[in-house]
């Protein structure tokens, strides 16, 4: 009876808030009247304010994969030789969406659990003297792996290259700080149901001038995609087809929650909850996939102790303490689990997480001191205020 | 902003889940007509089950104290001697209400934090050698402190003596097990902001054929209370009055909920949070009001330790944490805290409730041993698999 209690410790989608939820129940109105523009406008500039720019961003009725497909359609005609930075499955997916676009991509992989090294990047596009690279696609926070890109880093590797940068924000924006403006980023992408605590169903872009001009001479066909054809209609208010209304609406609910907390707040209350995750795994003996100095705010992989089935224990801690934790994926599928800090969740809901899964571990026959990961947790939070 | 991600561990209102919030909002319907029939027979017969009796029951739109005046004023005659048998607030206001309309109010009060003691009631209805009391007003279980009276001892009690027993259920009924008929309990009443799980507004009434003989010749003047009224409109699927529509179809959903449980479950679940709850406050060094053979499944009252004023330690649940404890109520107030465990709770809801006591004591700057009290849970919720 408890299954819509449960603790949806996810990388995305995040628990919703009540108020987000009422707000997808509102009547529908004429997505082509002055109502609608007052929404779109309201939710536009909120988006804005979120990935912190005054650049356009644009929403669409879509996954954050269909961000990226956006981004790639628009900035990358084929052909047009592209840099696909990957630390794991959605740098890998970036770049095979570039890829079934025609772009020529040149893969720069980086073991799974390590964060892209700039340097690496630097040096790449130091030799390509005549520009040839198109664009550099790269991962904020790599989902699969719990490992945030440091982008300022790589904006400052690309130097005076022309090419474009080009960021999935899908799992970091709002919950980890990205400066669009302040850190140069050309292109970013971000999705609904992570930081901005919506069901699934939108995708947002920011586009700078640079980029704009690129799109203009982008030879894709497109017309979902079409970020100039969007840009037109928003100027008088509208979206090119019809828009998802109820995700607006809600958009619009969450971005009072979001201003209310303040993006401040909001990152340290995810790095706290990272940092939660992390010393409870360890005080368990529990080892972690990615190092401290790139570990993300948004989600933390977890191996499973020897002999143990990530699998068995993510079931264990689903079926009997109603918590919900996310498998590892390809390679690391029942290697690691995942531990989703993000989006509508605080302190204490990681503290009954972590309660959680001392007690799985317990039920799977792995010996460890019951409580040490709560404990540390507490104290964690305690020392936060 | 995560006002309402609240751990909200009172005792009642207790958290409603999602799907009954949902069944608040279905549209109206004409309380004079088929659908309502159906509605109010399917809930009637739902509120039967959790009653365990095969006797008519009542709904009113009401909170649970008019179930209680309902309860007076049909089956107690101005004039009529009552034995108000009481352990706490609750006691007390049953013995309030009859005194309002005019019985000749006999108290039997035992110290708060003890459940009635069942021979004192036998010896006092053996006295009444003409049977001049008319009814027995006892509470189940005393929400102020957290202590659950021996219903089927004080019904063996009472022997022969031809009296009404009247249950006040409120906090109880759903949570803890309630025999209607086989405990041969005249008169039954519980409210919806209970184990029943949904927003205050409902009352319900069982009545057995004895206490309906009672009410056909009872005098007070009565319209809304008026138990036989009601009684003849459910006969042909009404109400006397508007009923609360969104409530009855809140109550369809929560029903449903429950029986997907199984009463025995539900019992089960709020035991394990009494035990939780208790051996947790214990493994902290805390005080309990009551002793374990009388401890109540739905509420768990806890003095603050010395020289910590217990609506400080509440303050810092509710403001660092998120979360609700109840106060004490009279002279228990600013004394003990009371933990609610009751209604759409989990275990783990528990383990995260005993975790914020136990940093809202230590800001409190109470010594004690960080994650005692949740390892204790911990442990509790493993055994019980």
């Amino acid at each position: 009876m408890f299954r819509e209690k449960q603790y949806l410790q996810l990388p995305g989608p995040t628990p919703v808030p009540p108020r987000v939820l009422r707000a997808l129940s509102e009547p529908m109105i004429n997505h082509r009247g002055g109502e609608f523009r007052e929404l779109l406008e309201e939710v536009t500039s909120g988006v804005q304010w979120a990935f912190q720019t005054q650049n356009e961003v644009i929403i669409f009725p879509a996954a954050g994969t269909g961000g990226m497909e956006a981004a790639v359609v628009n900035f990358i005609s084929p052909g047009d030789k592209v840099l696909a930075v990957s630390i794991g499955v959605f740098g890998n997916r970036f770049a095979e969406i570039a890829g079934r676009f025609g772009a020529q991509v040149e893969r720069l992989d980086f073991e799974w659990g390590q964060a892209a090294d700039p340097a690496t990047v630097a040096q790449r596009l130091a030799e390509d003297k005549k520009g040839e690279i198109k664009a550099v696609l790269v991962t904020h926070n790599e989902t699969s792996t719990g490992v945030t890109n440091d982008l300022p880093a790589i904006k400052k590797a690309m130097g005076s290259h022309p090419a474009l940068l080009m960021v999935d924000a899908v799992s970091s924006l709002g919950a980890m700080d990205l400066k669009t403006d302040e850190w140069g980023l050309d292109v970013v992408v971000t999705g609904a149901q992570k930081a901005f605590m919506l069901p699934p169903g939108l995708t947002f872009l920011s586009v700078n001038a640079k980029a704009w001009a690129v799109a203009q001479k982008n030879t894709n066909p497109k017309f979902y995609w079409d970020l100039g054809s969007a840009r037109k209609y928003l100027e008088k208010g509208q979206t090119p087809y019809t828009p998802a209304l109820p995700l607006l609406t809600g958009l619009r609910e969450s971005l009072k929650l979001m201003r209310g907390e303040g993006l401040e707040n909001a990152f340290a209350r995810h790095r706290l909850m990272r940092d939660m995750t992390r010393e409870a795994m360890r005080a368990l003996g529990l080892k972690l996939l990615s190092d401290d100095a790139v570990a993300s705010a948004a989600v933390t992989s977890v191996f499973a102790p020897e002999r143990v089935e990530a699998n068995k224990l993510r079931k264990a801690a689903r079926e009997k303490y109603n918590v919900v934790l996310a498998g590892g994926q390809q390679k690391l599928d029942n290697v690691i689990f995942r531990v989703g800090h993000l989006g509508w969740v605080q302190p204490l809901d990681i503290v009954a997480t972590i309660a959680a899964i001392e007690m799985a571990l317990m039920d799977c026959g792995v010996e460890i001191a019951l409580g040490a990961g709560v404990t540390r947790a507490q104290t964690l939070i305690r020392n936060a205020k």
